[in-house]
């Protein structure tokens, strides 16, 4: 039978690049914050292939922004993370694990600061919005919180240095790892950050203002005609091996975010007024007894990963994998899974019950990059 | 160019009835509160003439339950919504609207009270979840708030009672429309509610565990044999001819409930506590400028409605169309449309930009049923 399509709706969010994307030959969406994303052009490996050689063009509008503005701006957004943010400086972006008042993630986005009373949120796939704007409320905080018209747009691979300047020119470069800048574009303001959700480096363009959005994709496309650019996405084998964490696949509101590794971007003794650091203090302290880490799973290329797969040593639970792809590159089925901690040392076996059957795996130090 | 797929993921999770949905060939789905809704099995049209003659098993188990247990659970659930919920007693489901502190409608859910301190918000699709804990924490309430392992399977159509009478015996009958009642199937309690997302009657049976969710999908397709049972899910022509609105799709938080038609869920002058009321007084007394209303549109069958579809009238904007589609049995295309009070008036000649071009429309008195 083939595989379930998607059903069209006004309910699953268009993007402002959607014509492009559709124009590009799309073939699979996953929906990310009641928005299409694209996950795959030619195939998640050609796709995969190319990232890692040339640039591509990423429409990520489904990182919707939260906007924090007014005087209790900064205020609000410490109680949303356990990172201390008081020497965080605008132009900079930080990754902020969102917690509850349990110490459970409730989102991982990137907090942009654009000045000391005004922030982006770039939200992975949870309606952080009804968090902050119901604690806004509750707490009697002088801030507006809403959802503005800006889409981000990703330009991401090797050659993304090269691409952008030949749009924004050279001086994009100049910007550092998770700073931004504002930069021109058809006499619209445009803020640039070097991010993005892959490890083969590049740029995100928080597109304010959805008229925009078409004229800047075909402007990068016709640019970097001679760079081999295509339109792309966020890769599943990519960013398997290079770590980078799927809330709502790889962690959800019941883990902590020193379970999902995270701990380096918590600070939980001094994020004063974070709503969840009574909870944290404990964990911060002592660690956690389970925690996320590469593994690598033996045999064929493994099935799609679509629900937790039990990890066991000796027929006895001690984990489950919740993201999975064969590797071209490391020759191997590269996942993502929580594992308990007397499991948790590199090297150790473990086995793993994939679809079609027990497989070897073995806890790795590292991810793949 | 095929229709694009949707990428499995762990993220669009699966229910405790995805086995069976498989089983019965589904052939689309939708996301929804990050899960999967099927949205078809033998075609649209097939599913819409068989839900109107038989009996479908619905996999609705997307309709989330957001739980409010403690001392407070009832003076958080009048927070959330301008209808009075004083007269409410356990065993009664009431449709609320949930609004922000504007007024603007965050989700569209049935509230099910179980017991003084306990309810069941059974939502549409926008994590209410995150808006009902940080409004329990801000306004330091005695109640504790989360998402049970509940998973609502709806039975719908003119042959529901006498298929749940196969399985849960005859006094399933008496349960009066929007009351619940509770009932045992091996061994376990069963929340049953004469309730669903059509209007060709039925009930909708709130799974608690999802171990027991296959055992039952089994017993109600082999209980169902003689009565044409098939797995359905919630039809679009069936939804638009009823009116049934869809949060997401015909509105927003953008929108009042008043501009959605739901003032007669609102009490707002009596809803005292409501975060939205004093927001909504105005509107509650002068009414709205605009309403979601019934609109035929000409011609041949339109296509899938995948963004709002502006209406105009000599070629100004008067409003959108947000749902449409071909209805066989009305032998026209039935839609739902947010239309300005200027021409909101039965039998206004109005024109909708449809994908294929303009198209004349009428507004009507009220829907098809």
């Amino acid at each position: 039978m083939a595989a379930p399509v998607l059903s069209p709706s006004r309910r699953l969010r268009r993007t402002p690049f959607s014509d492009g994307v559709e124009a590009a030959g799309v073939r699979a969406y996953t929906v990310y914050n009641h928005m299409l994303l694209p996950t795959m052009f030619r195939s998640v490996q050609e796709d995969y292939r190319h990232l890692k050689e040339a640039v591509q063009i990423w429409d990520v509008a489904c990182e919707r922004q939260v906007e924090l503005r007014g005087p209790d701006a900064g205020r609000l957004m410490q109680m949303l993370t356990p990172r201390d943010l008081r020497r965080m400086t605008p132009g900079q972006c930080y990754y902020v694990p969102i917690v509850d008042e349990t110490g459970g993630m409730l989102n991982d986005p990137v907090a942009v600061k654009l000045a000391e009373d005004r922030w982006w949120i770039s939200i992975a796939d949870s309606d952080l919005l009804y968090w902050v704007r119901a604690t806004a409320i509750g707490w009697r905080l002088d801030v507006l919180v809403d959802e503005p018209d800006v889409s981000p747009l990703a330009v991401q691979g090797p050659k993304a240095d090269d691409l952008m300047a030949q749009v924004f020119g050279d001086s994009v470069s100049d910007i550092r790892f998770f700073r931004f800048g504002v930069f021109d574009f058809q006499g619209r303001d445009m803020v640039i950050a070097r991010s993005g959700y892959s490890k083969q480096g590049g740029f995100e363009i928080y597109v304010e203002g959805s008229d925009i959005g078409m004229p800047l994709w075909n402007a990068l496309m016709e640019a970097g005609r001679a760079l081999d650019v295509h339109a792309g996405c966020p890769n599943l084998i990519e960013r398997i091996e290079a770590g980078l964490l799927s809330y709502g696949n790889d962690m959800t509101d019941d883990n902590t975010p020193h379970e999902c590794g995270l701990g380096r971007f918590c600070n939980t003794h001094t994020a004063i007024g974070c709503i969840g650091r009574d909870a944290l203090l404990r964990v911060a302290k002592e660690g956690p007894v389970q925690q996320l880490r590469a593994i690598e799973i033996d045999g064929p290329p493994v099935p799609g990963c679509d629900r937790w797969w039990p990890l066991t040593a000796n027929g006895k639970p001690v984990g489950r994998v919740s993201s999975a792809a064969w590797s071209p590159d490391f020759d191997t089925n590269v996942a993502i899974g929580m594992v308990r901690m007397t499991h948790w040392d590199p090297d150790t076996e473990i086995e793993v019950a994939a679809p079609d059957g027990l497989r070897k795996a073995i806890v790795r130090e590292s991810f793949w990059l």
